[in-house]
């Protein structure tokens, strides 16, 4: 667990990388329709989709001379969920805080 | 937008940096608390420390000789922002996929 979170959040550190994966979430594509919207050397393209494949975010496949380029939206859920979890933990410590707030509140009206 | 999410995936892609987050999200603590749980020498400790305070995900006082860390509850809550909207966009395609099969199936039990 700990080693794919690693992966997942490294491999989200950059812009183009969160890019490529905003466009796979609609439907696979093409290395070369991935590519055309960034201003980047080729070499360069592919490896930040190298780095998105080895932390499990993204597959692909070859078919004739076309690789498509697939989400692994699980890597996403799981990064996601951690940070829910994250949340989670800080809003039951407002909540603890808030009922503190109020129960100081009714002390200093009764006394 | 962007480079606050680089800082703040970057900052999430370690073990240690994780373990801090989830420990101040149930309040601030000292520093030498924070650290006691880490086997690892106190400048590597604040050097972890360091990457998630220019990230912008904590922040510090220091009072007399103790230094107190708090969470950037909003970094988190912006990560997590980013990774709920790729889920989204995801499930749409789900959705759409999953009518396009209903639609094909009508088809040819009609034909």
């Amino acid at each position: 667990m700990a080693s794919n979170l690693d992966g997942f959040f490294s491999a989200l550190a950059d812009p183009t990388r969160r890019a490529v994966v905003a466009r796979l979430m609609t439907g696979p594509a093409p290395v070369s329709e991935l590519h055309e919207p960034h201003d980047m050397a080729l070499p360069s393209f592919l490896k930040h989709l190298g780095k998105l494949e080895s932390a499990g975010m993204i597959r692909s496949e070859k078919i004739g001379r076309v690789r498509t380029v697939h989400i692994e939206a699980v890597a996403i859920a799981e990064a996601e969920e951690w940070l829910k979890q994250q949340r989670r933990i800080w809003e039951r410590r407002l909540d603890r805080l808030s009922a503190l707030a109020e129960h100081i509140e009714k002390e200093s009206n009764n006394g």
